[in-house]
């Protein structure tokens, strides 16, 4: 199975039940509230003192900034930029505890399931669960995904 | 059924069936470039030529831009500022067809589910999907979500 991360990365990479282990990434406050202003600008990710008085207690980033800070853990860490193809989609997210200013991620990247194209000769669907922790240890963040990877040329 | 959007928006006011059209949203070849590089550097998102070359034809936007600018329009559209307690997850996303630049998305919030919270008397659960269509009126990304919102005071 493979697990080196040091060269393209094709669909037949992939196999069901690898975990990668994907460096991490500090959130700053003004990233989280830079984030919030242009994409989410709801009181609890863009305002300290609505934040402190809401059930969150502080300010929190946006669930689509975690996401989109988990997605750039993966582009910089997985080697696939010559080989993905987009994604159809995903399966479900789970925002599972706040991630706050300071917060340090750390992302696995399982993959789940494989399949060749039928219909399209040159690809293959992945799926895959990518797993945010943060410093303490906690799951923060889950998402399973679908991409599409180019089939490794014969020869 | 409720479907003004002049005041606060409690529990209660989200019905199953309920559709809510919520404004429009151009986005320009810069946005979409800013937001890859930041989250998203893949070469079909970030470089023109490559995206030429690769099977979207053309720079196309990272799906987490698209949800986020869907997530912005409904903090936009609908009036929860001080209603809304965040969100436990998403059970579903949908990258139906790119979004390009240029293009100009609609947003449709529609409420599927409610259900009011057993533990916790203050809030209720409301499942919703949103619809995003570009300016052909094709459908682009579906995002099927579930967010908390203050129940309504008595009184």
């Amino acid at each position: 199975m493979r697990t080196d991360l040091t060269g393209d990365w094709y669909f037949e990479d992939f196999t069901p039940g690898q975990e990668i282990e994907l460096g991490s990434r500090t959130v700053s406050e003004e990233e989280i509230i830079d984030f919030a202003r242009q994409f989410d600008p709801q009181p609890f990710h863009v305002d300290r003192e609505a934040a402190s008085g809401s059930i969150y207690g502080g300010v929190i980033a946006s669930g689509w900034h975690t996401c989109a800070m988990m997605m750039r853990m993966v582009v910089d860490g997985m080697p696939f930029a010559s080989t993905s193809m987009g994604s159809p989609g995903l399966d479900g997210v789970r925002w599972l505890l706040p991630v706050r200013a300071g917060d340090t991620l750390s992302l696995r990247h399982v993959t789940k399931q494989v399949k060749a194209s039928n219909s399209k000769p040159d690809r293959g669907v992945v799926w895959t669960s990518w797993v945010a922790t943060n410093q303490h240890g906690e799951t923060v963040c889950t998402i399973e995904g679908m991409a599409m990877f180019k089939r490794r040329p014969a020869g």
